[in-house]
């Protein structure tokens, strides 16, 4: 991805709402990235703490008490924070200025999401106006994420709506500029999507997270991003009740079930299907080896965020051996 | 629940899956509970840590090295474990002789889940006889747990579905006395069925889990169980973005999205619905109250198991004060 980026002009900075670790986000420094993304307060500083210079909260903050986190943490990092309204705005220049600092506010348009965010345009240059005229505020640009058409399946849902997405952040920047505010940043981007971005030439910055360890919902896109498997659950088959069935003990607390089934990796003709909360039923295809007892399985995790925002510790493998624990530092932050 | 079972004349054994926390066990264990369940071999250590006294693994465990930490822990409980093949009681077997200890063994039936479990009859009285014969182990009774029961809607399925499962463990501990062995449990039953259970004249433990704190799912189920929603995830208006619709700041990351969409406690017109990894959009029936931006909600969790394992701590709340903080300390404990 770094590579990618470098060849398009564009900047990387990954999303660390993805690996939750400050071990994956320097690693991704020393290839190149600016900085990194985060959804929450509560990642920013599990980041900051762990030495990552540069991190923008790319979602808006409301809440007084997390900003004055935020606000607390530009001491040791340079942060930034998105806004979507003026109440937002005006709680950030509260806690900026009671912490005596400057914090930078990007201003997050929808660009056909229908989640967040205000109209491209008028909405978005007024907003952003009213940062850029406040003593405590810096005005840091724009986020423009569509976020659903990183799973279309075909690329040409996916080139439309990213289209759309870079016209209407592009007419926003036209008309900043206009009224003289430059865009440092114009972020968005996801796995799913990242080529068309880099080339629009309205996005400057890639915020891509999923990329690092790919799942088997990207996996589905016509064609899959160019990436390899990197992030399994190891689960043990506990039990083969019958001809044809084997069980595994990981199911809804293990894996996410909000992308569809797991897959079993390198095993041809074994679906996972049938989740309950601590068991995984195993439906073997007519000629497949079953499964043994206590054998170790590898599942493809349909959707790799809230699978690793489940465990404490990635378990590194390179040839079959055990290379290193990196903890999941940002587990469980919801705030 | 403890008044339930108590007056239906059966024991009352609660699920630590659900509550994950030793300060949960000890209250239920004060109101007649004679133990606690667990689903995993780290759950179990995190209670016998905490000091429950009696702890029943109702779930078959196959991997020599999680057996030899539930040998290990009969030092400080009284434990007990699941199995349903030879192969199992046999690993069971050599972890106890390791541990130069008795562990006492239940025998899974398949009761009409079909997912774990040898068929009612014969085989389970062939693999109780197994567990019998060993020095290193002692014949602890039968595990019936009919799984999807619970959230069958109406009476009449789960009558019918657990008056099978019931009729098939009566089966089998008829034909287990027939050959000299006692049952000393027979174990299943869940929130969506436990009067049904409990009045069966077969099974001598209710092994209920999610009463404690109930879910959106349960509630629909007809009658729904009569207890009170006590589980909630407090998130916060992130974003009011146009009329009629508001984002929340918790996703898939923050409740599971397994049992159906969540609900928004004490706020009538307002749906949650539309879940990614950070954000939850409400949309607003007409005439509804639009949240404000800031304004914290209390979802209610489709389902609480994987709800509560993703969090750090239970905020007590009585009358609107925050009066305790206990830790889930069997959180994410996969194994």
């Amino acid at each position: 991805m770094a590579g990618l980026a470098a060849q398009a002009g564009v900047k990387l900075r990954p999303h660390a709402k993805t690996h939750k670790s400050p071990v994956s986000a320097h690693l991704q420094l020393a290839r190149g990235a600016v900085g990194q993304c985060t959804q929450k307060v509560a990642e920013a500083e599990v980041l900051a703490w762990g030495g990552v210079p540069d991190i923008l909260v790319s979602n808006e903050v409301v809440s007084p008490r997390k900003l004055a986190r935020l606000g607390a943490l530009t001491r040791i990092a340079r942060i930034a924070v998105c806004a979507d309204h003026p109440d937002g705005v005006a709680a950030i220049e509260a806690a900026a200025e009671a912490a005596g600092t400057r914090l930078s506010v990007l201003v997050v348009i929808d660009v056909g999401t229908g989640r967040c965010g205000v109209a491209p345009g008028e909405a978005a240059e007024a907003l952003a106006r009213r940062i850029a005229a406040s003593r405590h505020l810096a005005f840091g640009g724009l986020q423009a994420y569509r976020g659903r058409a990183q799973h279309r399946r075909s690329p040409e849902e996916r080139a439309a709506a990213i289209a759309e997405a870079a016209q209407a952040a592009g007419r926003t920047v036209e008309g900043l500029r206009r009224a003289g505010l430059d865009c440092p940043i114009v972020g968005g981007a996801g796995t799913g999507t990242f080529a068309l971005e880099a080339v629009s030439g309205v996005f400057t910055e890639l915020q891509v997270g999923s990329y690092a360890f790919m799942d088997a919902d990207y996996a589905r896109n016509d064609p899959p991003p160019p990436f390899r498997q990197a992030l399994f659950v190891l689960a043990t088959v506990m039990s083969v009740p019958r001809d044809g069935a084997a069980v595994v003990d990981a199911g809804h607390k293990a894996l996410p079930t909000d992308s569809g089934m797991r897959l079993v990796w390198g095993r041809d003709g074994i679906r996972y299907e049938g989740p309950s909360d601590e068991h995984g039923r195993l439906v073997l295809e007519p000629g497949a080896a079953r499964p043994k007892l206590g054998e170790r399985l590898r599942l493809v995790p349909g959707h790799c965020d809230p699978t690793v925002d489940r465990y404490g510790w990635y378990v590194g493998i390179r040839n079959g051996r055990a290379e290193c624990l990196w903890p999941v530092a940002a587990r469980g932050t919801m705030a």
